[in-house]
């Protein structure tokens, strides 16, 4: 069978990943794929820059859309990134020249997967993006195919490796998220402009990504709840070991009966569930079935490598002439389920308030639950402190609350004069 | 597109799972497969059992073999189970007659995976096998295809969920081997006879073909070395974790200088693993690849429910049209690497012995590891007998040394006439 012709736009750390990846393993993949997987045309922002790849052989365009649109290309790789301008303009232009597509662009799916999906399949062509979560995990094969056999229930997973490797590191040095944040930054970790990342929004694109392949929904970004870890201090860390959790920036998604939940924001993991373990620029899914049970799947969540490794995978489906509805089910035919608001999320609460350390506060803050009736589980003041106008950590969880009560109940407590700071409220998940 | 035809050889646990989850799933199914999934023909052997599915509109057939050749029947389904006999006529005779064949059947892989590849491929039909491994985990996908554009360099998992079942109750409980088998027979996670899973059979079937899909060689049971838990006590498990391992039962591959090593047997596994928290009848496999880094994958290794949906994926494979060589590469092409021999093998090893607590004893057996070569790490002798005549144990661990140096020191300490009883010998594993 001829070579699969392969054109990839976009040479920064994963395009050149892949280059090598193909090159090293040039044999292997011939005999997996059925045919060979040859680099015919590459496209970058700067012709002359040393990457430490060989192009030889790779027709060199200035503008990625007229790789996209050459001829001499049967797949387009779109490693360029952003959720619109080139990148965009790449994937329609390449699924509109009849040419399958393989990106491990989030931000471009999270924003216009339903449309590209519809168009794809219109096209009658692939389109390839197990790159764009969870790096080399699987897991968009795993939903698609692997768990076909299952209705979702719940699924959730750690998938921004720099919110976890900060995390992690907070819970074993014991330091604050500011001084850890400037040390993963150091480390190349975490960016320059770190807010992608510790904001939640790039965890709430692959969250939306993830939700319509289990699912079987238009991919709604929007629909997600957001909430990054800036708020996390090391306080909340040791009370959540004492407690018997971990915290994780988890993005979770779940069909209620008012419809599906998706968010991302901070929780309490208990200590035996296996998600609480993975630590550090790992990522991890765990995938819930009414047939399989409980499944979960771990690797590293970005890197060279690893998303090499994944759009590999997704290049030797399209050699060996796969070719699969792109969020599982037709894109026509998929649900318009509505999005769960997040009032209505049930479920646990950890509250940390500082607190003005005078007789009456637990009292206040007591009636304040009472008052939208929230039930407290739990109530820790360790520290006392020596000065009487200094602020001390109060910490209590609650029983099962809707999420409503449980804002109405934190204004409250925050407009009481005895608390000195916003209270850090973090959900407590049952896995 | 006209409905996939399907027909049930074997109508146990998981033929009737399969037939329940074809039926829950029925529309799903039909939009994601792209065409119906239709149970046409069935056959097992009563037909007048109680199953509680409904098998109307399956026309029953008391011979499998009839079934498997059935022009009624697109696809045929194997849950007969046994490496030859039935099981195999029927697998053979649906790839003789061009349909594909969907199995669950690990010991007829193990036994003839490669001669049953060559079939399918020299038929043109697809051979699916996921149910066959790990139960719900979908990992012959995900070596096949997600991992696809990697050199896998190693490959270990938990196997078998009786065995870690039995292994996660005794540290738990602190109960010794015998005890905790029959705790799990009566609760049926051990079968009345248990020697298939508790001497390692079942674990090493799996093994062989997850070696075949990974490292593109031949099925090679012959070449796993196979030992079980048999020997392992409350003592040994106390020990690991005072090391800082637990136990578990793994399968492990990987291709070493001498060959593509494959081995079953108990493992300290140290603490910090991952593997290391995958408890009670939970599987886990663990893929290292080359650009992928380390992969994670984890689920119920068994059951109705896990295993029929891992055998509804291959449908619905083969609903959708792909079809792929079976074990990763063409059946022809498959690399004939030798078995490393198990001599060669080299690591860390645990070696708990019951001595008799004489001066001079440590001596002897000091003295028996520098004859051989065998450099010893730790050695822990905690309790001390009240009655000289009682043995008590003395454990010690090695530094990295070649197996048949191992063997040969062992031997030598067995033959001391301090030492009472056969020497436990765990092997050390760096994961």
């Amino acid at each position: 069978m001829s070579a699969l012709r392969i054109g990839i736009a976009g040479l920064g750390t994963v395009g050149g990943g892949l280059v090598r990846l193909l090159s090293e393993q040039r044999e292997a993949l011939a005999l997996r794929g059925g045919r060979e997987l040859k680099v015919v045309a590459v496209s970058a922002r700067d012709r002359h820059r040393q990457r430490g790849i060989d192009l030889n052989g790779a027709t060199w365009h200035d503008d990625p859309v007229a790789l996209a649109r050459g001829n001499d290309v049967d797949v387009v790789v779109e490693l360029i990134g952003g959720s619109d301008g080139v990148a965009r303009q790449v994937v329609e232009t390449a699924i509109a020249a009849g040419k399958p597509v393989v990106t491990a662009n989030k931000a471009l799916l999270a924003h216009h997967g339903t449309a590209l999906a519809v168009a794809a399949e219109k096209s009658g062509v692939a389109l390839g993006y197990e790159g764009a979560v969870a790096g080399g995990i699987p897991i968009i094969k795993a939903l698609r195919e692997g768990l076909v056999g299952n209705r979702i229930t719940r699924l959730y997973g750690i998938l921004n490796g720099t919110c976890n490797y900060i995390l992690s590191t907070m819970r074993e040095s014991g330091r604050d998220f500011g001084d850890v944040l400037a040390e993963a930054q150091a480390h190349g970790y975490a960016e320059a402009d770190p807010s992608f990342d510790i904001d939640g929004v790039d965890a709430a694109h692959k969250l939306a990504i993830l939700t319509s392949v289990a699912f079987g929904c238009p991919v709604n970004f929007a629909g997600v709840h957001v909430e990054g870890i800036r708020h996390i201090t090391a306080i909340d860390i040791a009370y959540a070991a004492e407690l018997g959790y971990r915290i994780k920036l988890l993005g979770l998604a779940r069909q209620t009966e008012h419809g599906i939940e998706q968010r991302v924001h901070p929780c309490m993991v208990p200590m035996e569930a296996p998600i609480a373990h993975v630590e550090g620029v790992f990522n991890a899914v765990v995938a819930e079935g009414d047939f399989v049970g409980k499944t979960l799947f771990q690797g590293r969540g970005a890197g060279a490598g690893p998303t090499a490794s994944a759009v590999a995978a997704d290049l030797v489906d399209i050699a060996r002439g796969v070719r699969l509805p792109v969020f599982s089910v037709p894109a026509a035919r998929l649900a318009k389920l509505p999005a769960a608001p997040m009032e209505r999320h049930t479920g646990a609460y950890y509250v940390r308030l500082m607190v003005l350390d005078r007789p009456g506060v637990i009292a206040g803050v007591a009636a304040a639950l009472r008052d939208e009736q929230v039930s407290m589980e739990s109530m820790l003041q360790r520290g006392r402190s020596h000065d009487p106008g200094a602020a001390v950590p109060v910490v209590l969880t609650t029983h099962e609350t809707e999420e409503a009560a449980m804002a109405r109940a934190v204004a409250r407590i925050a407009r009481l004069d005895t608390i000195v700071e916003k209270p850090c409220v973090i959900r407590v998940e049952q896995l």
